[in-house]
């Protein structure tokens, strides 16, 4: 069996997707490239997670082509096989459809960095590709998914390394990194990045009114929680 | 010991409320009354959850004096006795801090009847009541509390049975029941409607610009998983 | 005992909803119909899901006539038996409140096709019927909820095979499949998508302003934990 | 090993923040100081929360020099030691990135104090620092987080024991306490307070249309469940 120990961690960062709660059913798939060999290590399509073993994973060259495994590779792969292709110091992408990454990806709204919790990962905002045209759509498609995020990075001078994130447009995020468990991670931190930004910007165009509760209620509930006369709890011995 | 019974079933209530996710640390009280004896049972104040057994709860009367415990009752008790004198059916009351009820409370809005859910517990909005005044709040507050409840269902003609619960402005969610177990229950699925009714009203106050993908987008994924071209999964055997 | 795998498919259908969170208490019912012996499998009213067995699922025939089982059938039953003789590709029908399906349809809202995950299951847009007139309301009202579907499929011109769910204004989803399994999975997915609909709908609503951090900050932050000069965590060895 | 029981107690503290979801992958750092010694405990820095043991903290003087531990401590240290030599009654400092309260921190908003669950812990509301200059980011920038934090205090007339927590715009929350246990209470509070004046600043905004549903589905949903002529459930023996 070729590249164990990368089925392996490939498999492992499939299954950290579903420790953090970033997959419903089969949904997402990670991959992992040898760049010596040439080889791509991707996840079985449609294969339940508590089921899958590093033997399933399925094993193609960086075209696609089938080397080893008898199941059908993630319906994505051309997207993974394209990304290895064109950024050529990643070694691992993962796909997820994670609630607020996807729900950006479908706002076709890039992900500002609006704090120290994006900034520690993405160095700018996590850009979304341009709407996939009908004849993309229609054609390659899932090549012209990779062409789409390629073009972004190409167009907006982007280094994949700084920015290890894209998300498609109507669709759902990818990320990447140096080793499959580094394109889990950021795939993790993506998704909680998202869902911060999500709050931050609600929260900005909601938040005119803040007037808070009485003085009266803020000293009563206060003082009978803290200070000599408090009354809540049991007395300290 | 006194009500054996009743406090196995005023735990158990407290403890429901820790199940459904609805309390935080020791915030949130419930207590059931023998209406025969005129007792009342209700759990003490600040003491964790998974240390509470039934022989810590306390019993007063129905107006609050201890009759047999040696902690602290609740510091929300004197609204519990007063809702059990001003409501002749109740049962039982439950007070919680639960993240949506509260948050209605917090923005002094009722929680209007946005659907069925809501229909199949509370025969109309559930109420806010009006903020209390600074005096009060100074005052006897913890009656004052239960004095804004009722105030409320007299002066609106509500019947308790058929709207159990209302918030307290700036507060919190109070529920009840004809038992221990029916008052939790109620607490549990205020929650789950306050829940919905917030997503109803930002929704209905955001959804102006509901375009969706193109066309070729909706097809392109849709045939992918369905049908006789269906690409995504394993060939099924 | 009638129907021995049917009851088993329809109970492990039923327990899918509560695996997912898509129900609370005994919120939500799912059935099966077997075509060729024209019987419909259906959860019992208001028990414990944990206490439920394939032989307390009440049999039906087609038009909700009890045939096997002592216990009331779901309040829901003559919506669902509808829903069986007038779409006659479906194989069952899972009818739950879960949250974010049950804000659009109290929204009165369809759910858009806003991404590709709505696309993989939903060949257009989750359409919500007419809100009920009164008169269906106060007559055979669970009937009436399943001509509200019908009506709204058939004015539609929509195929309830690839569009396999529907809101009921002012309730709840209901949502089918050609099995019991497919039926749950279909509830479960359509969840997850009007979620990340409320998202994608709040957030074009309110994202007006973007403005980021710094870039001394997203520099300083970035860099601490990338690079030659990282700080962050411990030496590699 | 100096300090034995304060090494524990602020690993508690740390482990406290993961069983309340408030941290991801090693995000968070909780302290402790020991004033008659002069000495500080601190997590160490990227070590994963399941391997961390009593023996892997870090002691520091109070400038933050080690005095005991062989990595590296809490890249937050500095802040922390000048939290402590400015607030001399605070025993413990917790620095997470728990969502809601981040979320105030990134949109630059203090939380206001909206209801009794917030007036419980924090005596006003919990205010956000101004942004950090380009020139004390690219400088010592985590002693600069910290004065950003006392300058906020000192300029508004703040007593830190009364609101023992502060926002650092852009970046996250900051909490302390007397005790490496008070400091993560209050942490895990002010994230519960965040997310309930994040949902009631939205739903102020947003709750202009409350209409229900018809009185004629209000009347039969809840008379279904309740009273004489209710069907649903099971028939009460």
């Amino acid at each position: 069996m070729l590249l164990k120990s990368l089925r392996e961690a490939v498999l492992d960062a499939n299954l950290e997707l579903v420790r953090k709660g970033l997959v419903l059913y089969t949904f997402g798939n990670a991959s992992g490239v040898d760049r010596a060999q040439g080889l791509v290590v991707i996840k079985p399509s449609g294969v339940d997670y508590d089921k899958l073993r590093p033997e399933d994973m399925v094993v193609t060259d960086l075209h696609g082509k089938i080397v080893e495994g008898t199941l059908r590779p993630s319906s994505d792969l051309d997207t993974h096989t394209l990304l290895y292709r064109e950024f050529a110091e990643i070694g691992a992408v993962v796909h997820t459809h994670s609630e607020f990454a996807t729900s950006f990806a479908q706002a076709g709204l890039a992900i500002p960095p609006l704090g120290t919790t994006h900034a520690d990962y993405f160095h700018g905002p996590v850009p979304v590709t341009a709407p996939l045209s009908d004849a993309a759509i229609q054609g390659d498609y899932v090549h012209e998914t990779g062409l789409a995020i390629v073009a972004k990075f190409r167009s907006s001078g982007l280094d994949p390394m700084a920015v290890p994130a894209c998300l498609v447009a109507g669709h759902a995020p990818f990320a990447w990194g140096r080793t499959a468990n580094e394109a889990a991670h950021n795939a993790v931190v993506l998704e909680a990045v998202a869902r911060m930004a999500y709050n931050t910007l609600t929260l900005r165009a909601d938040a005119a009114s803040a007037a808070g509760v009485s003085q009266a209620l803020l000293d009563r509930h206060y003082l009978r929680k803290h200070g000599k006369d408090a009354t809540y709890g049991q007395e300290k011995q």
